[in-house]
């Protein structure tokens, strides 16, 4: 099987942190969004959405949300378990992770795309016709971030992993949302202690270099 | 246990379909929106996100994402399968669940939030302060929306199902989603056949009427 993915991007991160942590290696092909790799007719050919990352099985079988291609790896490779094991932990983690995405990964991404000189023409992400920036989503999404990161210090100030006690998938999408909350310059590090310690916890596991 | 919901909004219907098609009843307490119940001092102490539907469980456990509550039940309860047996198939289910919320329904709430009068100024769901809307980012929803519905339209040219060629919470989500579009006058039912179609068969599902 092959991952297209692009070192910098943060959801293509998240799915080599997770192969990490379970000792999963797989052929690795990396893709130049700003030069437009992902938007080439051979690549929109494989996956007609034009996001990274993008998993292609043997059969051809093609995957593209980070997420279901974790689902996939975890199905797969059961130990050590990243996505619970119980009904309640399985929920759990689902919810936080979710959470994560939503009110985090997401508000960021609007003040990014919405504001980098860069993407100017092209504000949403993947294969969509260009479209404009507006500056009013970036604003919005920045209040979105701030209130994010209040909601999960307080939570981290009653727990040293997002859910479940112990390191999981939810880990995984916090950290990298708080890295990513650096290109727009509101990381929580500075203001926010309890995200700072779980931060640096997290930061010694040798799956974060990947 | 009991479940917070509101009977006309999307994401308590989706999971109010799933625990349908299961066969599980369970206490559902109707909350008000438009009266602000899901932002009274009582519920955000149960749910500081202020989100439907939110389901708590009799420990006290508190899960707030309809796909975190979906995966709970199809942990406790396997059959009728929902949600993928195999590594592909829970895969493929998983993404297309995502491909359906990120492109179709976030669109569609993007166009709704940002123009229904009544969320003038409450234009980002949940327990945020008061933020205005965004007339652009209504633009750009029903772009994103008729661009989902070409693609949506096209898979289901070739399949009877939206994943693994079987009912799964992939076709809940995006029913629910297809009847959504008709609060902010997007329906596909007229110009795309093939989700015409879908969409006819799978409204003679009993659980559709949950």
């Amino acid at each position: 099987m092959k991952l297209y993915e692009m070192r910098q991007a943060p959801n293509p991160r998240r799915v080599r942190i997770f192969l990490a942590e379970k000792a999963i290696e797989i052929e690795k092909i990396e893709m130049n969004i700003q030069a437009g790799d992902h938007r080439t007719p051979e690549f929109l050919a494989i996956n007609p959405r034009g996001l990274l990352p993008t998993l292609v099985l043997d059969d051809g079988t093609v995957l593209d949300e980070s997420m279901a291609i974790c689902r996939y790896f975890e199905a797969l490779q059961t130990e050590p378990n990243l996505m619970g094991k119980t009904p309640v932990e399985i929920a759990q983690i689902e919810q936080w992770q979710r959470r994560i995405e939503f009110d985090g990964l997401s508000s960021i991404a609007s003040v990014y795309r919405n504001s980098s000189t860069f993407f100017a023409n092209r504000a949403v992400p993947g294969n969509l016709p260009d479209t404009v920036q507006i500056p009013a989503l970036a604003e919005r999404g920045k209040l979105q971030t701030q209130h994010f990161f209040e909601y999960l210090d307080a939570h981290l100030s009653k727990s040293a992993f997002i859910a479940c006690e112990r390191f999981t998938v939810a880990d995984i999408t916090a950290f990298v949302c708080t890295d990513f909350s650096r290109w727009v310059k509101l990381s929580p590090l500075e203001a926010f202690t309890n995200i700072k310690r779980w931060y640096d916890a997290i930061s010694l596991r040798p799956s974060i270099k990947a």
